[in-house]
Order: C-alpha cells, then structure tokens, then sequence
C-alpha cells in the first residue's frame, strides 16, 4: 500500500563535499551537502579529522534526518569529506553509504566517489584473487584497495598512481588525517568545483553548495588534476593528461544541476532558458499559454515563451510537503489522473490551447499522466516540447537510465511517443540546438541522445554490473 | 544550534477533511489532509467511524509521518474527518492536536475547527464554573461542552444551537458516530468547501484538496449554515442567518491558499495573477526582469510582468529539502546573507535593475535578507513591489500575525520600511487595488490592511488570550 | 509471528508514586516508580509543580523508556506525582495513561489511580447526564468531575467530599499546584505508604520504593483517611469513617507485592516464606528436592523446604532479557514444552522426586507447559504445591483476573486440575493456612478464594464493565 | 545525569550460535542468541544463505530489540550464524558487530569470534604491509585476510590452513553460502557446543541455547577441531593437534555461564553447588542465615547452606526492569547505600548474622556498597564467602577484566580487602578448592587466580592492544 514516489527522472549517483582549514569542518560540510540533496536522497556521510583522529557519521536518509545536532558535535575537526547516495531500489544498505573508511598501512583513508568505472569489475576480481577482501557492493571501493596496493605505496604520488589505473567516469574525494584531495577522471564526466572561503578551501560538486557555504568559486578541478589542500595550502598536479574526447556530462545541464549552479563553465538556468528559446524556434505550435513541468521545466519554459511569444503561466502547482512515500489508496474511486506531485490549476487551463515544456522524457509513463490531469482540467489542445534530444541509449558513466527498451524513445519513433502520451503534437529539440548555447560544445559527451560513446563500452553490461556480480547487495542494513 | 526555519509568514490556523459514505474513509482524509499540510505542519489527527466504533489516531509532525499505512489499517469506516494544525513556539503538544474526540451522555463527538473564538474565554470560565474540566488548550474545546450542555442537549438540532453560542470565526466539522456535520461561522472567515466523490460526500477547507482526493467541487458551505452528510444523504439547514458585514478572509487569497484551489469562488491563481497586473499599473518600475519571490509571489510576479511588458525571470531557486529544522553553524565565516529556503541565481540578476515580487511583507527581516542576497550577487537595483497593502493590524480571527510593534508596517512609512530592507524602491497595491479583482469585494474581511474588523474586537488581547490563560500549556508531549 | 509473553498471572492495576517538598522531585519520582515497575508495565506519567506551574510527561513503555533524562530536566520542581500502568491487550492508549492533568475552575488537577471504582458507571452517567465530556476510557476520570462538581467546590475539604462518592477500592494520589494528597477507600483494599525523606514527604504503593528513594517508611495511610503534604507538612483528616469489613488485598501478600516490601503491616517475604512451612504440613509430599518457581515461588518455596526437611535446588533458571515481545518461530520442529522465561535445569531434576512450588494457579495453562518441560528433562515425579487456595472467583476491586471459565479451579476439581497440569499430585494450602501467618486476618479480603465479597458487587458485570461501555476504547495512540 | 549500569563483573566476550539444515534459520539463531544475551548485550547480528545467496541484519542494542519480526521474514534460507557481542565503553560501533561479512575471491565469507588472538596486531600488520585494508578495530577481521589470502587459498582445505595461523583464544563459527563451520582453538579456551535438531545440526556457546532451539546436545567442539555442517552432514577434522597444556576457562563455570549449561563437560550450576559446600569446609563462619547475592551467588550459597547447615533466606531481591542506564539523581538526600540493581530485604536481614556468598570479587566496589546496605537495614554481622579465589591476574584470552590495579585482590591482602568491603570476615576458596569438583581439573586455565599462565605472554599489553592500536575506534556509529 505505501509506493515509492514514481521515478520518472534518472538518478544520479551523488554529491560530494570536501574541505581543508575550516574550524568546524563538519557543520560546513552538513550545509554544503544540503544543498546538493538533490543529488541523492537515499544516504550520507561526514568525515572529519583534526589532525590526528578521524571521526565519521552515516546513515540512510536525507541531510537533516541523519546529520543531527548531536553527531556535529561528535565531529570535531578542521578538514573533512562528505556524500550524498543516490536512491535505487534493492541496492541501498548502510554498508554502501559513502565515505567508505578504511585502515591500511599508512593509517586511514577515506573516499568519496561520484560516477561509474567501467573497469571496477576487473580490478576488484584481480584484487581478489590476490587475497583482497571486499565490503561493500560499489564500484568505488577498488580505489582503496589500490591506494594500500605495495606497489603504488613504495613509491611517492600514491594517490596520483592509484587514481592512474581508474577507467571510465569519477570524481573522487580522498581524506587522510591531513589532507583532502580531489581529481577527476581524464575527460572530465563529473563535475568538481573549488571555492575558498575565508582560509580554507572547498570542493564541491555543484557551486550552489559553495554558495550556500558562504564560499567563493575559484575554478573548477581539471580533467586529470589531483589537486591537494594541505597545511601547506592548495597543491595541483596531474596525475593523468587530459584525454579526448572530453566528456563532460550533458544531462548535468540537461536535468541533474540546480539552476543557480555553474556546470563545467555553464550557467545552468542560461543555458537551460537557451534551450526553451532555441526549442521554440524548431518546434514552434500555435497555442495560448505555455505552462511549465516544475520544476525541471520551469527554465526552458521561460525561454521558449520568450522565443515564441506566447504568455507564460503556472498550470501546475507542486506540493512542497512530498516526503519518500505516499500510501496510496486502493479505493477504486480514485481517479488515475490524480498525480501526486503535481496539481493542476484548473483555471489557468481550462479551453486553452497549451505548451507544455519539460526538460526530457524517459519513460513516458508520467508525462503521460500529466497529460491526461491536464485533459481532466478541460485543456483543449496539447503540444509537448522537450528540450532535449530524445533519450535513446544507456549511459555507462554514472547515470541511472533505463534500459534501451524501458527508455520511451529507445524504440519508437516521435509520433508513436506523441501517441503514447496523447498529445496534440511533440517536438523535441535537435541535438545541435542543444549544443548551440554552450561555449565548448565539443567538450561534451551526449552519448545518451547520440549513442556516441566517448571510450569504447563494448564491453559494459550496464550500471549494475558490479553490483549484479557482488553477492554482497543482500546485506542489510 | 538547530535552529527553526524563519518564519516570514504568519501562520494559518489548520485545515480540515471531513467524508461520509466512503469504503476507505481514513486513506481519503489522509490523501486530502496531505494537500492542504501548506495550512498546517505541528500535528495532525484522523477519526473515522464505521457506524458503530470510533477509533482515531493523532501525532505531531506531517501528514506523511504521523499517518502510516500501519495506521490506516486501523482505521476502517466510511465516515471520518481529519485536520492538521500550524506550528508555533510554546503550544505545540500532542494533547492540544485535533479532531478532538469526547465521550458525552449521547455517545462520542469529534471535532476539528479552524479559526478564532472571541467569546472561547468567557465559555470556558462559564462551564468551568459550573464544574466543567478541560483538557487542552485550545479555544476549540469549548464547543464540546456546548454540545454536552443539557440545556442545548434536551432540544431539537442540538448542534446548530451549540454553534449559535460561538463568536468569532470558525469553520467546524463535527462528527459523531454516524454522521459529519460541517458549518461556517454568519460571516464566513473561515472557507470551507463542499464535494462529491461517487456517493459520497467530502468537505474541505480548500478545493485543492476535493482535486487530490478526485471529488468534484459542489459548492461552499454558507456562512450561518449547518450541513449535515449523513446515510440520508446531504441536508443543510441554517443555525444561524448570515451576519453583515460578511468578513471572508481577504488573506487566503493574498497567501494561505494553495494557488490551485477555489476559495471563496475566486480562483486563487488568477486572482493573484491580477493584482500582479494592477500592482503594475499603480507601482510601476523602471527595470530589466521582474522576479518572484517563490512560491508565494509567484502568480503576482506572472501578472506583474504582463502588466508592466518587462521580462519575468527566476532571480530564485527554493530549496526542496527543507525539513522542519536546520543546524545552524555558528562560525563567524558564515555570510549573512546567505539563505536557507532560497538561492540567488547569480547569472540572473547580476548588473540588472530587478523588481522583486512577492505577496506581503510581515516583520521584512527576511526580505531584508534577501534583498541582501540580491544585491551579493551583483544586482544593481532592486525594486520591491507587495501585491498586498502595508499589514499594520492584528487578526483576531485566526491569523497568527505579530502584533503591531512587530509588524513593519504597523509603525512605518513605506520610505522607513524600504530603508530598513534596503531597497531603491518599494511599492504596495492600494486596498482598492487588492479588492479589485474580486467578483464581491464587499464580502471580504481586510481588517488586516486596513484596521475595519467587521465585529467589536475592543476586548480581545490577541490571539494567545486562552492561551495564556490556561495553565495546561506545560504539559509535554 | 510476535507474541506477547504468555500472561499466566493476573495484571495489577498500577504504583503511585508521590512526594512533597524535594528539591528534584521528579528525579525521586522517577526512582520510585521505577521499583513499582512490577505493579505495571504498559505505560508511565509524571507530574511535577514548582509552586506556580505545572509540567508533565507520559508514554507508552517502561519507565527507564519513557523517562528520560531529558524529559527529566524538562520538570522542574517540589511536587509532583507518578503512576505506573498495567497492560492489558486492547485498551491500552495514550490518552488512558495516568496521572490524568485537567483544568478546572480553580486550576489544575492531577489525579493518579490504583484500583477499581464499582459506583465509575453510575457516577459517568450522572455527570454525562448533566453536560460533563469524558476523554479516556478509565473509572478514574470521574473523581475529576466530582472534584470540579460546583456542589462540592463550594463547600470546604472538597477533596474529602469528592471521594466520599466513589465506591470500591482505591489509593488515589491527587495533586494541585501546591499540595499532594493521598488517600484510601474506606475498606482500605489497596495499599499506600508514607515515607519521610529529609525535609520530604513521600507516598508509595509499597514500602520497597520508599527504600529505593532513599525515604524511611512512616507508617500507611489509613482507610477512609485523606492526608495533605503541603508547606505547613503533614496534616491528616477522615473524609470517611473506615469501613466494616475491611478489606486488605490478600492477593497483594500472595503474588503482587514485592518480597521486600512491608505491605498492610506484613513482610511480604515473611508471610511467603511462612505460606510455604504451613503448605509443607497441610500438603506433605515424598520427594527428593524442593525446587520454587521464580520469582514468584521462591519464598514459599524456601518455607516449604524448611518446613518437609526436603532438600531446595534450583530447577528453573529465569532469563533476565525477557521483554515485552518474543518472535515465535512457526518451525514445527519447535517442541512444545520450551519456555520462553524459564529454563530447566537438566542436571538438578533428572531422575528426581520434584515438589514444585508456586504462588498461584490462574488459567493452568503456564504450569502444565513447565511441568511438560521438567518431564521432558527427566523428572521422575512431580508434586505441584500452591501457596494460595483454588482462585475461584472473579475480582471487582482492581485485579485483572479471568472470568470463573477461564479460572482453571473455578470449574474444575482439584484432581481435574492436576490431570490436566500432568502432575503426580497437586496441592494447594487451606484459606485457614492462607491466613494463618496473618497478624490481622480480618482486615482482608480474600473473596477470590472464598466467594465472600466484602460489599455488594451483584450488579457488577466484571472489571471491563466501565470500558465496554465507554465508546473511547478504540481511540490510538 | 544518565550513567551506565555499575558494571561490578568482567564482561564476557560473546555468544555464538551457527545451524546448518533448518528450514527457518534465522529463527532458531533468533533463539539461540536469546538465551546467550547474558554474554553480550551490546549488539547483535546474524547472517543466513539459502544456498545461493546470503543475507543479513546486525544492529546496537539487544536481541529481542535489534532482531524485529520484518527482519526475519527478510532472512529466508536453511544455514546461518549469529553472534552476540559485549558492551565496553568506547568501543561499542555498528561496524565491529560481527558476523563480518566479507566478499573475497571465492565469494562470500561470514566470520563470528569469541575469544582473544594474541597474534592479531601482528597478522595485521604484515597483511596491511602487503596491501590489505581493514574496516573494523576488532582483532577477529584478522582471519577473513588469512581466508582471503592466495597463499592458503590454492590448497585445499583452506579454512584449516588460515586457522592454523592464529594464536590465542578462540571459538569460531564461519560460514559460505553452503556450509557452516565450527572451530576451536587448540587449548579448548572458548565452549562450543554441537546439538542436533530434526536434520539440522547446531552450534552454541553453551547449551543452555539449545535447550531454547529444542536442540539435543551432542559433544563439544574438540580443542584444535573444525568440524563442517554442510549438505554431507557433520564432518570432523583436526586443524591443530590439541596442544598441551589444555586451558579451559575455568571463569566460565566461575561466573560467565547460564546455570542450567552444560560447559566443558560439566554442568554449571552443580558445580557452583559444589564450590558451595566445599567453601562451606574451607571457610566456616558463625552465622544465622546464608545469603545469595543474586543470581551469580545463588548456586554456591545453595551449596553453602547445606554444607554449614546454616538456613538459606533471600536477604536481596533483584529488580527485573534493570535496563541499560539509569538516570542518577543529584540530589544529596540520595543515601549512597541504595542499590539499583538489588534491594535489601528487612525483615531477613534485621539484627542477624548473615553469611553473603558471591561467586567473585572483581574491584570490591559493589560488594562494598552491597554489605553497606545489609549493615543499614540491621544486620548484626556479616561474614562475605567467595566460591572462587582471590582474582589477581589479568586474562589476554577474552576476559575484559579490570588491570591488575585495579583488581581489589591484585594489590592487597584478604584482610585488607574484607577491611575495604566492611565485613567482620571474609573467606575465599582456594585453588584446589575450586578445581576439586571437577572432572578433569588439569584442562583448564585458571592464570586469573595463579598467574600461571598456558602460553607465554610477556608480550601481550592487554586486551584493547589491538584497538588503541587501530585508528578506526573513532567512527560512529
């Protein structure tokens, strides 16, 4: 009777905090996770050090349920990393939550990991056979077993050689005792950003959690930079050239990023406001309103009212109070156009002639839905316009998409979408107009509307390959 | 450390679900109760009854905590009724939330008010006087002891005479165990709604709530009038003929409503979408975007930018996961002008002359905030413009606004307020302004604005007078 | 799957704890009630005053559950009262859950109950009668409108002429702003002590908490007596004279009572351990060893052993983490003779003559499945000795027996009873012996043994009889 | 405010329970683990195969609390461990609640210990220089590295290999998805059981857990054996030849082991009996009653009683409702003779000469608040009895007793103790006197009592060696 809250965006795999020389590390990190919440919703973690213990806390939940009060005070320190966990089914369990802590021969380590590698599998099976043992079921724990492999400690730039044999898509956040250091992969998939604040500096995922820290962005972590905060302050390096193609992540800009973040030298509510402008130029329909999907809409909307002229206005209200589930009635009174999420205001539609704007479809199934609430509410026509490409091919580097034949678009051409959701017509925006407002379009990977895969990924068998094969999943909690 | 949110806005008293006639009444209350959670976060109670047993259950927090599926399972009947109560500092208590549930000569009543009664405190000593025991605070307990009295008990329509007693504002749902009887005070503060779902009936404070439970709006239940649901169907009668001034509550429309219900038979939305084209006409600005405050200033900024032809755009992203409390760091690095419930989008507003929208200004020290946040971010100018006239007067009628020296406005200049929030400009409608939208302007109640309170509030010590006065207020939980 | 501990003894009602003039009080409270746990499990209250307001707190649970230290911290003051709760399946919620807290005309009222109040019906249906409202489902709440009652108010000593009206068995302890009360009915059925403690005055349901909280025991309160610990100290007068028969609980010495308690001027171990030498002499047996079942077995068990010359060992070991719940495997390869509290000691019992020693036999159904489990560990014959005589007949004065059907002697014959328990023989002690160790044997009621009530209860329908009729049993929490 | 029980015994390391063959696995060790909670009440886990995969719950606090019916029914399969762990200060973390759970190689391996390596630190260390990670502070991760490791793992029998490594103290239970293995030590330290239920067999700590899972006990785990339950059945083989001398912990009879166990061949409560009686011989007092302090006394006073002829009354009734803390009040009118846990009882104990027969004297404290209490309810004179002798040496093998300081008898003769107890004497059993029951006295270790201890220890620095070693102690939870 109590159903999850339908899914009808992809997931993505995290946040990440991390900061050096601050006096109260951990309640800078409880905020700047906050605001990347929606980043991951199902998990977190805070470690923090003082120099010479490390203390942590963890829990399955949001921000504010897990990080309380009391655990701050428990997590004294002036640098410390933390992380948001995405939500799937079936896979979450407090063993998974990040950062993962380890002890090896140098002393503690912690990590911090946003994205996929694609050779996760290979390297925790060669670990294995040499006698390693492994705790959890992601792919991120292979990174501390090749920071305590003797072969990269013997040498200097451990982290630098560890970091070296990783393929496919990662942020990472790493702690000792007295340092905090981020890298990202060599073509750059996941975004990293550095901001300072007063002495001390910080990572983030997204800006708007240095903003929300009260930090200044400085710049982004470059593709195949470790960049060190220590005592000694800020210390970059490469640990690998950067490769090409790059590969930033275009559904970052697309869906996942907050509005008031800047992405990969983006600003993300402008360049989203762009695509509206741009998508009412190749999709234009003769209608009265265009009326926004929020909140994941609201930025194209704007801009496609711009471009095509036609009034904006509020047709869907969203109900703030949404918490993880919903107990849904089994009363066959109720109506299947109800939604949960979104309410329709009745007056705004009623005998309109309407646009829709959302960012993208996956599944359809809601878009469908919502249609059909609209329909209810007396719409007269209905024209729906995406402003991205459609989502046709699995991502290998992080994102939780569906499967080819669960994606709507993965088999069936615009007009059987457009008939499966009931709308009047459908328009998506092309791929080149979605690169059009962005500075370096070649910079990114769009692999999900291209099927242009930036590394070969013959091999892959999608996200939960590792997990499928790590017969730790059924582990609780 | 933990700290509540701010709250900006004064608080609505409750809302309220009442059915008859459902098979799974409790998971209908649950689903209405959870649309109208905006008018209430402290508690929330559900008391059904399946003809012959009444059962119950209660708890402070959201809808979505306090009523599991666990819960519903224990609630089975086809009749019930529900609320939920606003939070304030001090008074929040398990005993104080509602549907009271009493046990009187005639069997079991619940009840479930929202509003302010101005004789409460007389009742209470009159029946206290006479050996009556209460148990919460509340000023709405003394409706029970109406019902119970013998006096109205040996008469016909003992409820209606009950009701008779009462001054002051209230919208009533009443239950016993096999009817549910809904009733508005002569003048009408309080709305409350009337719907159909198949055979059954519903009432509600807002419509919002009729959609999301997927019953169709019929109309209000009058001032004066008494309706009963019951297995004879639906029969009103009035306890009372409606009083002049009539004094519907001009402040559901301005900001406790849900922007998608019908309150009052003005659509929420549209209403404010027009005082956001009035507010332009009569406050015009020179500047380059117009932004809302979100989410209560958004319809007005919609119309304000249809008004004035200057582009709208979102200067403010609002934080989803905001939760009942956050922590507040306490380190001197912290800015104060970062917000917790709201983010600048600094590529939106940074060199522009912006109009800032929002609904109403109560004590403006979060305005103030914001208007700071704006400006951090680069803005230029900032124009605020209030799609409501300065609140200068205390509600007795079931608003929690401050009292006057707390208001900013109470003690004033316009000049003096946009000094204080740090604004190039600041802008109100005019009263008539705020009323000219409505279809029956005198119908309203807008002491509020513009101190004309439709009944003799000479005697009244604000809202907290019971309050005060009871000596029950300790008792935890 | 989770059951409920088998309740093979009848439940106590509850354990008042009071006191008057400690600086903490409702730390010693806290103390107190936590040695009367064993009089009731279900639920907890505390009430303090510091002269000017009153505080409280109240749970579901035991009371180092419910009481916590931050509970504590939050009830300052002098005076206070406790109460701890029986459980019973079906009416246990919150809202039942003592010491009840009401305003009324001269302020607050605390009240806390331990017994059973015959007249409860009649006096709810007068005072409904006249307009009163009852919010819980408990005899107690009536001693709240008489002491509201205008009648009473009016006149002096409205405390003494409260009680005056009620008829039954009680130990109340009342509570206002600025004295405690404590007071027994006229028969004295229920037992209540009063301890000094410094400066302090302390009231208990038994003498082992007064030691607990550190007090000397004084001496008990009186039947028909009324005494006040107020700033002026202890004051004493008579509401009633007491009454002929009284009416001491004898089951309080026989099962309820704490061993280390002094309860009606008895030693609650004393009397036990001399139950136990009478048994051996009025039911002799040919046996090896003595063994007690604990903890209620083993003074009489030790008696018993004194008594015959026949050797004492421990047969059963009691497993001290027993709690509320046990999930029950369904596997049927579960033997049916393995007991949940109590484990058999293989070595001690094998090949054996066993004299067995209980309390009491209430339904039979918990001794014939430890008789199976001694069997089962190689006992050669077992002799079942009960320090109490046959519990025939039901009880109106506050203990939770079965009814005669249930009451395995109330049915059946001795020899029937032993069949059916599986014991070689099967002896109880003669009501004559019962009150042989007794220094006032008259002063009891031992009407579950004899049939002989000490008042009229032939219009009493059993101990449910009030919560049948109140329609707020269903109501959760 | 809120303190930790006083904790007055050493805390025993765990409890074990393992079945291979049952349907409802997860039950019976729900079961076993039960009745093993006297050895460990700081958390508890269990994990369960089905044959393919293996699925777990683990948690703080106690069985009945942690092991909830939902997560039964999430435990499905025939095989399984469980495991009970003991509370210390400081080192109480969900991430050491065993069984680990590890992936390596094979696939999954689950490790529950009881007992004390004193290898650990050293194994840990060479396999962290070679590269392995650690993720709890517990000296028991040692051996899934040892499971792990290539060199052991290409030859057969691969668990008898890495057991061979380990030195120390130590039962094991290990399990895959298809097997279930027992093991322990060479020197026989640590019980374990193997019982037998329908077609399944079982492995418990002590017998007294198969007593509770219907289980017939077979024969212990031989010293140096690894016995296997798989879908074979039961195969034996010698991982160690039994090593000389044997050390079986004679603490276990002393103090540890539930009553009704049978440990090592004996059956504990007999033996205590025993000490009794002898005691009775070695240490005679003139007294009017003997006295248990309850419950690890009761055995030996038993046997004292009727080895001296001197009466057996129960001077001390234990409080049932003792949880895990106990909110101490400030206030100074707390006499400090007032226990928490044992209450005095009067009328025994008034103007007698009481002999007090306790199993051990640890740090002397609470016997000396115990005989203080005696002493203020009246007793005359006071003659302590210990069924063991004077504990002087700390235990390296999984006793966490107090330092050699700390130990009252460690630095102060038995006059000077009886002197800082406050009795008129005080009499321990001698070391002969406590091995003359047994069986075969020369396989045990009684190093506590001699200071002889079976392997060379000079290295050892206590038990926390390995945790004050490890920095992962800090993490919560």
């Amino acid at each position: 009777m109590a159903l999850a809250w339908p899914e009808e965006k992809p997931a993505e795999a995290c946040g990440l905090i991390g900061i050096y020389g601050a006096p109260q590390a951990a309640s800078l990190i409880y905020q700047g996770l906050f605001s990347l919440q929606h980043r991951g919703q199902e998990g977190v973690g805070v470690v923090v050090g003082d120099g010479s213990r490390v203390r942590s806390t963890k829990g399955l939940g949001l921000v504010n349920d897990v990080i309380t009060a009391e655990a701050l005070r428990g997590l004294p320190g002036h640098l410390g990393i933390g992380h948001v966990r995405y939500s799937t089914t079936g896979s979450g369990r407090l063993q998974n939550v990040q950062p993962l802590v380890v002890e090896c021969q140098d002393g503690i380590w912690a990590v911090a990991h946003n994205g996929n590698l694609i050779n996760a599998k290979a390297l925790r099976q060669m670990y294995q056979q040499a006698g390693a043992i492994f705790q959890t079921s992601t792919d991120s724990e292979v990174l501390v077993h090749l920071l305590a492999d003797p072969m990269y400690r013997e040498r200097p730039h451990r982290a630098a050689r560890a970091l070296r044999e990783l393929q496919g898509a990662f942020a990472y956040l790493l702690m000792t005792k007295d340092c905090v250091m981020a890298a990202r992969d060599p073509r750059g998939f996941k975004p990293l950003s550095i901001g300072r604040l007063g002495k001390s500096y910080v990572f983030a995922s997204e800006t708007c959690a240095l903003a929300q820290m009260g930090a200044t962005y400085l710049r982004d972590v470059r593709p195949g930079e470790l960049v060190v905060a220590d005592a000694t302050g800020l210390n970059s390096s490469f640990f690998c050239e950067p490769l090409s193609p790059p590969a930033e992540c275009i559904f970052e800009l697309v869906y996942f990023a907050r509005p008031d973040s800047i992405v990969f030298g983006e600003s993300v509510h402008t360049v989203r406001r762009m695509l509206g402008r741009r998508l009412a130029e190749e999709q234009p329909a003769q209608a009265d309103i265009v009326i926004p999907v929020p909140d994941s809409g609201n930025s194209a909307a704007l801009g496609f009212s711009q471009g095509s002229g036609i009034p904006l206005d509020y047709g869907f209200i969203r109900n703030h109070y949404v918490g993880r589930t919903f107990i849904m009635p089994e009363s066959a009174q109720r109506s299947s156009s109800v939604d949960l999420k979104l309410a329709v205001v009745t007056d705004v539609v009623k005998g309109k002639r309407i646009v829709v704007v959302d960012d993208s479809v996956i599944r359809g199934t809601t878009s469908r839905q919502r249609v059909a609430a609209l329909r209810a509410a007396g719409a007269r026509e209905i024209h729906l316009r995406i402003a991205s490409p459609p989502t046709m091919h699995p991502c290998f580097f992080g994102i939780d998409f569906p499967t080819r034949e669960e994606l709507i678009a993965g088999t069936r051409s615009v007009e059987q979408v457009a008939e499966f959701i009931g709308v009047e017509s459908l328009g998506y925006i092309s791929l080149e107009g979605l690169l059009s407002p962005l500075k370096e379009p070649a910079s990114f990977c769009a692999a999900c509307f291209s099927g242009k895969y930036p590394l070969d990924v013959s091999q892959m068998q999608g996200k939960l390959a590792l997990e499928n094969y790590s017969p730790l999943l059924n582990l609780n909690p």
